[in-house]
């Protein structure tokens, strides 16, 4: 259908497993899942991934949940249903802790989607416990795929699903030179895309070309989609795209950005190289930036 | 930065107003620009858009705006502030009969946009009154986009923003043929790309073949971006996508589908003309279904 198939798939982007959508919505099916003696659950510690002996996602087995925490249909592997407990854990906060990046760096690639749809359920009902109509309690429904406002106890019957933010994140080129700049809460040195989430209204190149006016006060033209990347803290899509502008000059929001600069091929191999001279530090492997500075590379020494 | 660059621009997507988002979290900038006299308030009819007599959208003056509610700031047309109103009216169905469509459909895009900004965001302040955390009321904030649950008024400090919901849209190719459907309640003869929301923990290019496996049967490869348009009935980012698969055998989930079929470079052009012996009734120009058409056509006759 066409010549340029984008072959990126970033960290969380892998998942394979049946998602079952059938039996979330059958209530018979959806209780045989969770009797069989084979149902398995992903174990849990809050909201961060619990490993075994190898590194892999830990699991128990279906009947372990406590019967007080509705249970989530991760989906269907193979003949085994995979469940997760929703067990409370909120976390509004962007949060992950070094150690988690670097055990999380290391799962097979269907394995950190696994673990980025359980983390963004059980969060999403942690915070959504409350009907946003009508302000009643909400309960779970189809394998925790939703939530229910239940006429039956007085609610007022609104259906409420989990929600998934489309972020833009955006390289911007000039004259060979890539735009990258600094968050205030970056680690030291870091540079990475400039990003945001697109708003009611506005497509995914508005939201680019928006974004990139508001935060660099650049205007940018031809928005071009590379790839996208399901991102659990807590339940973002990010959409990384690259532009192209005609007049380097910045003109910084300085809430969101506190640097950013234009950096060069050579700059950005080196980074990216993790050279200790290089000037600025790539951001890490399980973030789409770094698969669009790579897809950027490759475009330039293509 | 690459040879293949979108001109699709499908309709709602062609935004240009300066949205101000320095505005909208400045309380004394939003303040003042609700005062000055040239600020400008849409005119809505509930959730729907007033036309003047050349069918542009209307507008009143902002001190026109009901003080029992809330103004959103839209954005600033020049120097002109431009406000709608948080009257309350909210729909969760999917809406819009056959002359709202036609009279949008001849707005130009930057007013569509603009439309499209406001009716997503009333509808959702009007649906979103209570804290999902909490349950207690919440209110306006930013300009409109956000609702704080107001610690100082015993809410717990949530700030919850506006949702917008990734919708994939895709066509799937086999021997030359394209993949369309009909859901049961489309009007007689029309059939369209298949859709589908994404969900937490997948990528665009994830819940294309995902949606493509429960819908249709068929399992997909080379998931290409094409474009995107936010879809304001009542808050979607539809994200249109090609595909091919290798084996055109159909099974249909008929709760979403009540039939689909291959049809012919022959049959789609006949349809996208508007030829009364075509097979099917294509989607109406002001879908991205119909760009995504289009675009399929552009390739095959290239
Ligand atoms: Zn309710
Ligand atoms: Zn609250």
């Amino acid at each position: 259908m066409s010549d340029h198939i984008s072959q990126i798939t970033p960290a969380f982007a892998g998942g394979t497993m049946d998602r079952a959508d059938q039996v979330r919505v059958n209530p018979d099916r959806l209780r045989d899942a969770m009797m069989r003696p084979n149902a398995r659950l992903l174990r849990l510690d809050g909201l961060n991934p619990v490993f075994d002996d190898h590194g892999n996602l830990a699991w128990g087995a279906a009947y372990e949940a406590s019967p007080d925490n509705d249970l989530l249909l991760l989906g269907m592997d193979g003949d085994t249903p995979c469940f997760a407990e929703l067990n409370g854990a909120g976390n509004a906060g962007p949060a992950a802790d070094p150690r988690l990046w670097q055990a999380l760096g290391g799962l097979p690639p269907e394995q950190a989607a696994v673990y980025a749809t359980a983390r963004s359920l059980v969060d999403w009902h942690a915070r959504h416990r409350f009907c946003a109509q009508c302000g009643k309690p909400t309960e779970s429904r189809k394998g925790g795929w939703a939530r229910l406002c239940d006429p039956e106890k007085d609610g007022c019957g609104a259906e409420h699903f989990p929600r998934t933010d489309p972020v833009a994140i955006m390289l911007s080129e000039c004259e060979g030179k890539v735009l990258l700049g600094r968050q205030p809460r970056f680690p030291v040195k870091r540079f990475s895309a400039l990003a945001g989430f697109i708003e009611p209204g506005e497509s995914i190149e508005g939201g680019v070309r928006r974004e990139l006016w508001e935060e660099a006060g650049i205007k940018v033209r031809d928005v071009r989609y590379v790839a996208s990347q399901p991102w659990p803290f807590p339940s973002s899509l990010m959409i990384a795209c690259t532009s192209i502008t005609d007049d380097p000059t910045l003109t910084l929001d300085e809430e969101e950005i506190e640097e950013a600069g234009w950096f060069s091929l050579a700059e950005v191999q080196s980074a990216m190289a993790g050279d200790p001279d290089a000037p600025f530090i790539a951001p890490p492997p399980f973030a789409i930036a770094h698969d669009l500075l790579r897809h950027w590379i490759d475009l330039q020494t293509g």
